[in-house]
């Protein structure tokens, strides 16, 4: 059997229903798959369902796909079941790196041979997971974040034994099936947007743990401050707004010795020229033909439907 | 002079106008107060107009004060006119110490010995910055976010020599004046979300100089996925949902062992019985009432209406 387009992809295997594999199948179903789940946990089926019954409603709001239907869930008996006669296959299993191997290995030998697996590891490289797959060339990373049914990242990465079609195929089927993709070119651990996520995470369990502050204080910090901001620049362009008319490089010339200071565990880089160079062009390239007064503009408009919409669904 | 009620204040002095000093200024004209800003760069007062006429239109969307009028800003002659006759005075100056201790020893000597006087440091301590104020009692840090005229949170805190009710004052005052407060009991470096904002930052420079991940990459990790929960949930009350119904304790079991991964340069700390506790417990109380299976309701009802506000703002 040969590799589906893409585009036509109509049913796709979910191995593991906790709450990723689970936010996935409701992902799928929504977008108008047909979805094959497997979980050999005890109660997992009631559990699925559950899950995606909570789901749908948002997924109703969002808007479903022509013919999306939660009765386009099938439970299987088996993993041999949710692995063949699907175009694509999702694994969240247990974030544990022995049991990804043998899961990977065992979903490789049932599944069709063209047929494209992708883990939803939050960390692991492909390389060490692929390790016992006998076609671990159509094994990817397709890591999303939770719930995957309403955030639209997915970071897709290969591993040594992946050939480089089994990612472009995997990139252009979530793509089609409503996700925002990066595709990376090379494995680093925890991707890059779990990277950034841990290192907040890392800095917050440490002032949690000497007594510097609450988790109460950490999350306000975070809703009430930067994270506002995050949902509509991230943190480059939101630092280039930060160095007002100059930005980025008027920024990094009015923070840059900030970088010294003791202001997290995290110790910064050397702000060498190349450095400097490569985060001033990454802006300008983001900004485009966008004025640091028009991103002001843009950014104040989509802070204030933000902050209204939040209030609005409290 | 005594010190007014913190609700009664009606006119304020705004020391320094740049980015940061300007959106101050903006927002307590919004708010309805005089604003006296003072800044000695040449062409300040253009580029404090400018600023405040670009942020406008936000602040009347926003909901303007009664009475709240641009012509209710007097740009000052000198820092004395900005420090007398005004009940609060809010200092933005570059973010270098031996300049906020010079700026803040002047202000201290031009202003009523009883005035609350707050700096915008971004993480300096007020401890060494008020070294040189005769009156150092009433000097704090106020640390706002870019822009302060929207981002709500302000993070309060004093020095050594700083007396309790200065702060409690300055705490009031923000509030009454539109801000989310977080009141901090000791000086930390970069007090909390900077610190958390900053842990980010470093692992995104860290991630461009070493070639891992691109500007752009980097950016859109962050607003197509843990950015977009950011607006609504902290990383805290974020994770305690990642753990399904078991919350945070069944995340810490979960997911604990990833403290050990490399995916971020930071590295975390143990993970004691006793942070545990604190972690689980300090969610537990921001969850409240609510069962997990509330709070993913709401997390996918603000998510949607986040989602379709910043689309509907582009």
């Amino acid at each position: 059997m040969s590799r589906p387009d893409p585009k036509a992809a109509t049913r796709v295997g979910v191995v593991g229903t906790g709450v990723i594999g689970g936010g996935w199948a409701a992902h799928f179903l929504a977008k108008g798959y047909d979805v094959v789940a497997y979980d050999p946990g005890q109660g997992a089926e009631d559990r699925l369902r559950r899950l995606i019954d909570g789901a749908w409603p948002a997924l109703e709001e969002l808007g479903l796909a022509p013919g999306a239907a939660k009765t386009r869930l099938t439970f299987a008996d088996s993993l041999e079941e949710a692995c063949t006669d699907v175009a694509f296959i999702q694994e969240s299993g247990p974030e544990r790196l022995d049991l990804k191997q043998r899961l990977l290995k065992d979903i490789d030998a049932a599944a069709d041979p063209e047929t494209v697996i992708a883990s939803s590891t939050s960390g692991y490289g492909m390389t060490e997971m692929q390790r016992d797959c006998a076609r671990a060339e159509r094994t990817v990373v397709g890591h999303p974040f939770n719930p995957p049914y309403l955030v639209p990242l997915v970071e897709v990465v290969g591993g040594e034994r992946t050939a480089a079609d089994a990612v472009d195929w995997a990139c252009d089927f979530y793509d089609h099936a409503g996700k925002s993709v990066i595709r990376m070119d090379a494995e680093l651990p925890g991707f890059i947007a779990n990277r950034l996520q841990e290192a907040i995470w890392r800095e917050a369990l440490h002032m949690v743990a000497a007594g510097e502050a609450t988790v109460d204080q950490i999350d306000r910090s975070i809703t009430e401050g930067p994270g506002l901001r995050w949902a509509l620049m991230g943190p480059c362009l939101t630092f280039h707004l930060a160095g007002g008319e100059g930005g980025m490089a008027h920024m990094l010339d009015h923070f840059g010795p900030s970088l010294k200071s003791p202001w997290t565990r995290l110790i910064a880089p050397e702000l060498t020229q190349e450095l400097r160079d490569r985060m001033v062009e990454g802006c300008e390239t983001q900004a485009g033909e966008r004025s640091i007064a028009d991103l002001v503009a843009e950014r104040d408009r989509k802070l204030i439907a933000i902050m209204k919409a939040r209030e609005a669904a409290s």
